[in-house]
């Protein structure tokens, strides 16, 4: 039973790589699909698909989808398009193939039924011919992979009506996408249109032998498409522009134009009305916004892209990535003495914006993976190295958090950790997490871990070396006092 | 002093939002800096791109950042040049100025000092002219924000030499940036021209009426662009052919050359050698990874993205924002019927690659956030809705964590809550973190939350409400055993 009201089953038109895409983001949004594709191969197609998709999928939503819906492969367009509430058509891109699935299916489905349409670049107006209730027939262009991309560009027809936009719009939006209405009906559409001229552009540079295709795709995903990832190619102009905006854009790059910057000169005369349609529409875009705000909204993207994709260690994280490294050995130089009759500060971070929650300051998880992260440090301190990990390791058995005050996105934090008692296989630390702007104890955090041979899968005696450590650590800091949080359980009142 | 090996002072020439970004860059490695620049407001101007990139590149990089270096004002650029290590110039681009600043600052420099100019388009060869040394003037070009952005464009002049190329790589390198040599000097280079041949559609359809600067840019942002901060069009396109890559799509989408999908129509004419050339480049750019691989890729990449501009709530990190309440909202029914005389299950997860740690099990951190995801629930359970967050919420006080067992990657795990007490103000609850496969308890938490007034910033009742709601799910808890594990002290002995 699907969770989304007046969806519960659609029929789809095509099992390629896009059918496919679609039939996932139904099935994982709980909606029942009904597939033709004369292809023998399309139940494997799709099914390769909907393993993409399920691993993907369940990695991008924090919340837990719904139970997947079902999927049955049927005979006919006429079957699809039975006993469904919306119907999308994904076969290959000939017009008359389109226009057979679509009268066809078009016959039997009742007219409160809309069909939206994957083509990358026909003409509606021209699909709709032939289909019965033609003005239910509207292009819905997705991008692949179809069970990620937000984007999905709704066109219509000419006999297109307004209830069939806005019945796609509420479809697409309902399974987790960012439908774009278009008004005026073109070939490839818009978001095509700017990959074909890119394209086209790579092309020319790799027949005159200006660059490869390595060299193409670093200048971009290292450079301007890590800023396309947010916003277009007019609002990362008009920033450019400074305080003038777009017009002092212009004024500094129209005439680039006419320079050999480009192979593709057919390009637009810069008449003052479109200089004026071009401000006005980046003003409105703009809407109010001034610049200093958009700067650090175009900042905050960058860093959250480019934090996001060290996850990955892929492109512009891989070089974060390889540049903290840098930082790192630039900054802990291994001559730094640690006072060792202070609880040991070992580890330092600025909030970053997504671990802000609802709330609107630092989540309460995110404080224990600050404490988690100093314990890895106190680790590393007493001689747990990566050879050492390779047989043994110490895994966290039990934990006590106490939170005192919040932490918001920008703020620098820093971790001091306090011995409190070791043994041949525990560790029991405590870390207080300060505010560095004035050193207030935001949160702290009591550990006990035990250690482990990780290959023998038990606990065990931790090697001579680091108890010697942990011994001469443990000489200081038992003269410390016990910190005034350690050994409570949840709802103690407060001395 | 500056923590990079020969790199104590670098000389900028022009202050403007490039030579600013430059500055920021150098300065904020620990580099001192040395800008001319005649503008009286440059001071002025320097200063508010250090304030943007001060609180950009802290938040950026997870290690600390040197101490700041030192930026001082000069003159001329014969000063500018003078005890430096490296220049950079970012004048306007008039190709006479460079061509005066170059040729001044060169006279002065030692002969190993290596000048990279930031130009967008002009040629190297052509500001070579005149300079003392020429074969040590390269194109280095950036992109804005400087402070951000990692690429760097390096391209040579007729005279330059390899050691210039190689000295400026490792410069740029130093600062944190992904320098992308060039072999043939062009116009607007790599970058700058797909990023033109974007613009020149993008102007078309301004110029047409076919769509405004919104839509261009919503085009982008939710679509195409969102690829392209990780991955280039060749690479993209190499995966949309399928098992048979270039060459397959070169066949579906080879003839879109000539459709009128741009009206950019100057294309290279598709012939045997280019599409050899082409596939040749795109199977060397793959590396023998095959499209398994790189769909995953792209797929972890793209979720990476999306991630991470959620919690900037913008642009494509908005849609998921929105996608996820709307998710949440279907998976917490209001007339979906809990059995109130169980502990509620209120949550599921399936655990992701990136909650494994080294330990190749999942982060400690990891059980914290769901249990906290578990407290959420609870919250809207109880009927803190949107609305009521906008001036009340619960926020963690203490918590305790017991760990039983290990959790894998692709383990589906769900948590069941356990109201402990409450009052007005306070909400003491359990958490117990079941395996799904076998319903093992692999950890538990309790967890203490206050109710608090957020726009007050203290302390406050729940509403009548919500305390209503409370006192009916007591009278079923209350008659459950209290979990083994609730009201412990870390490493109290098991009973």
């Amino acid at each position: 039973m699907s969770p989304i009201p007046g969806l519960h089953t659609v029929g789809l038109l095509g099992g390629g790589v896009i059918g496919g895409g679609w039939a996932a983001r139904f099935l994982l949004n709980g909606v029942d699909v009904k597939m033709y594709d004369p292809d023998p191969e399309a139940p494997r197609k799709v099914g390769e698909v909907m393993a993409n998709a399920r691993r993907a999928m369940t990695k991008l939503y924090q919340p837990a989808l719904p139970p997947e819906g079902t999927l049955t492969f049927v005979d006919s367009p006429e079957e699809a398009a039975t006993d469904v509430q919306f119907v999308q058509e994904s076969a290959p891109e000939r017009m008359e193939l389109k226009q057979m699935l679509l009268r066809r299916a078009s016959a039997v489905a009742p007219a409160d039924v809309v069909f939206g349409s994957s083509t990358s670049g026909l003409l509606p107006s021209m699909m709709q011919e032939g289909m019965t209730h033609p003005e239910r027939l509207v292009v819905g262009h997705p991008f692949n992979p179809v069970y990620l991309m937000p984007l999905v560009e709704i066109c219509g027809g000419a006999l297109t009506s307004q209830a069939t936009k806005d019945r796609a719009f509420d479809v697409y939006t309902a399974i987790g996408m960012r439908p774009l209405h278009l008004d005026v009906e073109i070939d490839g559409f818009v978001a095509d249109r700017m990959m074909e001229a890119l394209w086209r552009e790579a092309l020319w540079m790799i027949n005159d032998g200006v660059a490869t295709a390595q060299q193409i795709d670093d200048a971009i995903r290292f450079g301007p498409g890590l800023r396309w990832s947010f916003m277009g190619t007019l609002l990362i102009y008009r920033i450019a522009g400074g305080e003038a905006g777009m017009r002092h854009f212009m004024a500094q790059f129209g005439p680039s134009l006419q320079w050999p910057w480009s192979k593709l000169t057919d390009v637009p005369e810069l008449t003052d009305e479109l200089l004026d349609t071009l401000v006005g529409q980046s003003d409105a875009q703009a809407a109010g916004v001034g610049l200093r705000e958009l700067e650090a909204l175009r900042d905050d993207c960058l860093i959250s892209v480019m934090k996001g994709l060290r996850g990955v260690g892929y492109g512009a994280g891989e070089v974060l990535e390889q540049f903290e490294r840098q930082l790192f050995s630039r900054a802990v130089q291994p001559d730094v003495t640690h006072d060792l009759d202070q609880p040991l500060r070992l580890y330092e971070v600025t909030v970053p914006d997504e671990w802000v929650d609802y709330n609107g300051h630092m989540n309460d998880s995110r404080f224990f993976q600050v404490t988690s992260e100093a314990g890895d440090r106190i680790m590393r301190f007493i001689g747990v190295d990566d050879e050492y990990l390779t047989h043994s390791s110490y895994y966290t058995v039990e934990s006590h958090m106490n939170f005192g005050a919040q932490a918001m996105a920008g703020d620098r934090l820093y971790a001091t950790v306090q011995l409190l008692s070791h043994d041949t296989k525990r560790l029991h630390h405590f870390t207080s997490i300060h505010r560095a702007d004035d050193d207030a104890v935001v949160a702290t955090a009591e550990h006990l871990m035990l250690h482990v041979d990780t290959v023998a899968g038990k606990s065990s005696p931790a090697s001579a070396e680091l108890l010697a450590n942990l011994d001469r650590l443990a000489a200081h800091h038992s003269q410390l006092p016990k910190p005034a949080h350690a050994g409570r359980f949840v709802g103690q009142p407060r001395a």
